[in-house]
């Protein structure tokens, strides 16, 4: 063989004998005991430790995507850890799986439609005619307006004016909050339905704030989702519920071809 | 069918129109803001918030499970998003799947061991002839200490002082901080060998100090990990190393067969 | 670093520009068009193909464990599926991820407890007596005989009386195959119940004649219910039924908590 | 809550104390001894059992994605079992979620490709020209022409010519086989390079004959795979290599950061 060796190289973390080093920082001395697990986060998505206002508000970005209850992700966890209570890690796995373009993937495409729709935050826009732009843009492709909307919390999501109130504490109530909601605004006023901004796109917007890729909010959902199905697990090993949604699910399910007597 | 139905029941949280609660506290205003992602972690365990001495101890449990820099749960990762980049999610899943009894495990068989051998903490023993007699038990089952020695870091593991430390700073070092020590010392005095504590050995006695379950340990590993793989997966979507490690390896593993023409 | 490197090495197959070989056999001329999908399973078990008796024994074993309609596994794989329907191949994993000791399980465990019973098939053994002394064995240890009884299929399940007629059209009807049904007349004796030999248990003995680590066996499962659940995702995309089931669990579940006029 | 019940149906099995059927069919009676493992995947494809005909070509096509030697998929297997070996499902999960768009997924986009440039294979068309317009559609989209090249088998993929053999004399070498030749071909023509129908183009083309959808190529890649990791990850139990892997992997990646006397 003659292909030619290409080097191998990650900048993450390094260990001797007697010292372990993550981004660059001493993890005994400059990391255990002065930054949280949601700081740590920010470290691996950022390669740097976030400042106080960044730590409070990328905490609460992934705090609230740590929990919704039942979930889709929930009871595939579930249904897992009930066949193979050995390998929790499997089960929350399998919840992790589902975290796709339905569920975690509207964060993503509204921080892409917002970052590409406002590409300098700095730059003096009027948002309300960008925004107007971008719902006709989603609308002539026959596509939903990503972030805005949701099936049960009306006539707002609660959790989103919490979050932009962080955000004004924070300081980064900044233009791309204007933007999703204005964008809000303007979807309202071109479908005429009642249309909040909803906690994805609030997290969207927090997350072009914070100058992330568009490319990371499914990063942000995944390790908080993880740490929710911690809390699914648990209780399904104390209270379960998976061979109940089994047991009545299979009984439906076939009732239409099973024989009358069976 | 006359199969009676169960109820099926949760007590993680509910949500209405206007409300989310989770574990009894209203998501917006009682939790958003006000706690951090190991906090919620620790919510997710307990179904309490921790007091601040909790959270500092906890935190700094958690964040000493996220990063290892390449570990083969790094490497199931990279591999993944590799074949799948449209689906980080289940990259980060694949990696946790590897979270077994011969990583997280020791935490787990740690604690456990910690836990039964000394089932009330309150309890006046002399510790090192406990930690002598649990030794004894180890050795004639033909099984390792666990939480004892590690490969790479002599002669001591730097985590574990830290950790330590923390533990009296906020309370935690207590009669399973001194049980894992004398299992140290118990351990290097019947093998001859240097066995320190390691950081795993330091979070199970630190798990047990907490009044955690033993069966929670693997869950913290877990919920840690996954903010780590998330990290790996950014830096290989930039600075690939998942090709180079396939080929190297695909090239060596098979040379003895292939003819040597091709 | 002193490390010493160890050579990396895989029999399995090699390529060349102009060769694929699988197992020592040309993948072109000598697999493809010769050889159906559960001998390359034979194959990857055992390193060689299967005798026309072993090829079909060995795929009704594994054609037997592919389908059992609505399980934990299938509902797991369509949750996964309704959240990411771009990652069919994460929802197949998510469902493969619970085949654990509860399931599959049982196969192995029987497995390993006819083995061990009988070490050596050729032995001449009074195979009720074995029986007999292994169900003590498990009642002793407190453990269910595995391979035996069936909550639905009573009084026999009708997969093992025609596992045991190919069995004995091709041979494999040994002394595994009488010692677990020895195993049930026995269990029956012992508790008064009806317990015929369930499908797991028959694979398990037939795992047996067929010279199979009891280890493998969870093996010859996981690739059997990956086929299932291809055809399982198929359906969910064309007549799902994730969304509802969610619906209903979330609804009930919290149902004690939410505010009545919620 | 007012929310409307749907019903919750399944048309792949049922089983009564009795009875199990799959896809209508008696499993005991009518489909185990009977029908091999590549043909109850065509079943759970199709709902149908194959022909004879139909068997050998989809058995080969199945054969032919099980095995590929050390891929990122067997890698990730190999890795997760080193640190779960109790889970070896868990195994298989992590390396079937690999199997995404830029593996499996080619199968896909070029089966695609094939059904949406000839949606009735009936239709008397000029195959060389549409293949052009094809690869044409493909350079003006700055998309690589799928299912065509091969990084080291050249100048052809030794697994096509024996696919298209079977194609011959089983009756599905159609109208897609003669437009994915005539696809290379223009290929070759356009770019100067050489450029075979690999086996992912091949199989693509097969599954158009036997009146395939193109979302479920993805579907036989998953099944077969399953079958292959099986076998990684029995050879990585006997003869190991991840710890090797990971070993070097990790001495490498970091040695540039790592202090010189560590």
């Amino acid at each position: 063989m003659t292909r030619p060796t290409h080097p191998i190289r990650s900048d993450i973390a390094w260990s001797t004998a007697d010292q372990i080093s993550v981004f660059g920082r001493d993890l005994p001395t400059e990391i255990l005991g002065q930054v949280n697990l949601g700081d740590m986060g920010f470290l691996e998505i950022t390669g740097r430790l976030p400042t106080p206002h960044e730590s409070r508000m990328f905490n609460a970005m992934a705090v609230c995507l740590v929990e919704h209850g039942i979930t889709p992700s929930a009871i595939a966890a579930r249904m897992t850890y009930a066949g193979a209570p050995e390998s929790m890690q499997a089960a929350v796995a399998a919840g992790l799986c589902g975290l796709g373009s339905v569920f975690v993937g509207s964060i993503e495409t509204c921080a892409r439609l917002l970052r590409e729709g406002l590409p300098d935050p700095n730059m003096q826009t009027d948002l309300n005619a960008l925004a107007q732009q971008l719902v006709t843009q989603c609308r002539e492709a026959k596509q939903i307006v990503p972030g805005i909307g949701h099936p049960l919390h009306k006539p707002i999501d609660p959790r989103t004016p919490r979050l932009f109130e962080i955000a004004r504490e924070t300081g980064f109530a900044g233009p791309y909050v204007a933007l999703v909601q204005a964008l809000a605004i303007a979807a309202q006023a071109a479908t005429g339905k009642t249309l909040p901004v909803n906690a994805t796109g609030a997290i969207a917007a927090l997350c072009c704030e914070m100058g992330f890729d568009w490319k990371i909010c499914r990063g942000i959902g995944v390790m908080a989702r993880a740490v929710g199905l911690v809390g699914h697990i648990l209780e399904e090993s104390r209270q379960p519920i998976a061979q109940e949604i089994w047991f009545r699910t299979e009984d439906e399910a076939s009732a239409h071809r099973r024989p009358k007597s069976g």
